[in-house]
């Protein structure tokens, strides 16, 4: 499936955070799709509705962003554009809630990434979570179920095993690196790289999205042999590295994914 | 002219987007000038008037910011200060393009950094642009002469050979790599780099923009040739290295510029 | 000292410039503590008042912004959470010297960090101020000791040497790396890394402070003696990998400080 990303350059709209806007833009072109960062309300409309994909990542929110994203969102719907949303530290504060409820009271989402602790808080599920990074105890598939019915999209609940669902079919991916926490932003660019996915694949929104989780797990543990014991610094940019050199083949031989 | 930067460090005051300010940054340390960033109205005149050189880049705007460097602009014009602009997708959308000629209406404009779809877009020219990375089809020098008579200043046209003129003389430009454009804010930064050679030799506009974007393509043939490879993440950061490593007897052995 | 902020993984809730944000979260990341970025008023005060510490950088400062900073600040102070100011570019406009005494005066801050410049603008002693990286000519100890009891906190005067001081005690450190001002945020990111350290250990602040400029110092040395010669890009990357590896035992071997 990364032939035809890398083939189509897919144009991703992305309204993510300042924490990351570089980190992501910089690995969807290393992964060979086309970002676009543009936050303003008089052309985010025009943006989203050409856009493959667009992408809507509350890290850094406030109030006028959400409402910049809701009005990119609806265009995307409008234009049958897929939308990714990232609740980034949902259930942190009351503030990071609401906006996520009101961004999927307003726009049809195709899928909602998070870890446990924010697809919780968004369901209602009692969770703890610290900063943006929570974890949380539990059924970790039966959370991305509920949360892939109640919002009618594929579901991603990222952590140490990854779950992708659209409420019926379910499956884990257990690809990726530990490091990867370690580096910031990789939570956000993940979203960007499921955008990219589904934009060349816009009727398997559930394969398209497990194809996403699984390459981006490999590259991070390809990122971390290649650089093993040299720090964190060399492990960003080796997986930066790693998007770019990853291809179908590998994925197919490292893929450790499951159906549910 | 590199060793004037160097010696000078001049101040650049940039008012660029949010993607690649770390970048721009960065960049300009490397290459030896002394990079500030500040947007707010409250002190933009102040800086602008007392720096080397303005960088004006719209990458992702908002109506507030472009006030801001109409502030910023006007106030470097009262002071004889240079001032550079990069209309980053103009002809994406209609603010953009709009935005983009508002600038161009109040500020004096030493230098206009676009690819061919922006530049295009703002002398009126019929072009199709994609994303942020636009490029088109045609005549780039007789579109850089246009751009730079109309709007009285000197245009750079950049692609995959580089255009530079003010409007009479021109000069073409065959330095750089096809993997500087998978690295974002690598044009954003070369209207950085521009403001940094014109605020040491502002009486020789053309030649000193004819020197940044030599300067800027060998740093790119460098730094991919150091890590051809291995990837994107290395030759991002060997191109840092680059900027700060490549030499005025460098480019004199390696440039490949021809007077049009 | 390292090993408790690695153990304890504060987090540390910074309200930081558009340029640094990334770094400074990947450099908190490399250190072993939990960033979290936030800026709006609904969420800002929830944030602080649960982190284990709280930056506030000016760096691209907007009337907003501040307003942000102080409810933040003062939402920290309630609950007794150590609070850091690092006043980007004081001295350079009268806006962001005003804005520095505006937090200041309405927050409790347990430390200051500056350099010459910015803190010579805040205690009302002249200085010259060039952009953002503003060194003065004086007594340095003399400055560090009157901004400390003036503003009842710590205060990092930072530069060739950096000079700490509660007002009383005072200890300077002669650790760092010259092409540590070549890449920026260097002295943004040096205010979270303290503000990780004081946030595990708030009844020494002086100490605390003194340990985190210490390992940052440190930290630069070694990645200069391991990517000597190579270039800033290298040089960059290098340095997170040794925010991450230094060792508590390195540091005993390291350590260049003299008390005052």
């Amino acid at each position: 499936m990364l032939v035809e990303v890398r083939k189509e350059n897919p144009l991703i709209h992305c309204m993510t955070n300042v924490v990351v806007t570089n980190f992501t833009a910089n690995g969807l072109l290393a992964l060979g799709a086309s970002p676009v960062m543009a936050y303003a309300k008089e052309e985010v409309a025009d943006l989203a509705s050409v856009a493959g994909a667009l992408l809507l990542n509350i890290g850094t929110l406030s109030k006028e962003q959400i409402d910049q994203m809701i009005v990119a969102g609806q265009a995307a719907n409008r234009a049958g554009v897929p939308v990714v949303l990232d609740p980034v530290g949902a259930g942190a504060t009351a503030f990071r809630t609401e906006s996520s409820q009101r961004i999927l009271d307003q726009v049809n989402i195709s899928v909602l990434r998070g870890n446990a602790g924010e697809i919780a808080s968004l369901v209602g599920v009692e969770a703890k979570v610290k900063g943006v990074d929570g974890n949380m105890e539990g059924d970790k598939l039966a959370l991305a179920k509920r949360a892939a019915k109640q919002f009618q999209c594929v579901c991603v609940v990222t952590g140490e095993v990854d779950v992708v669902t659209d409420g019926i079919s379910a499956h884990s991916i257990h690809n990726g690196h530990a490091w990867m926490t370690k580096v910031v932003g990789t939570g956000c660019l993940l979203g960007g790289v499921i955008a990219a996915f589904i934009a060349v694949t816009p009727n398997d929104c559930l394969g398209a999205t497990t194809s996403a989780v699984t390459y981006y797990g490999i590259a991070g543990e390809r990122a971390y042999e290649k650089t093993s014991g040299l720090g964190i610094g060399a492990f960003q940019q080796a997986f930066l590295n790693e998007l770019q050199l990853v291809t179908d083949q590998q994925i197919e031989q490292l893929k450790k994914t499951e159906t549910l």
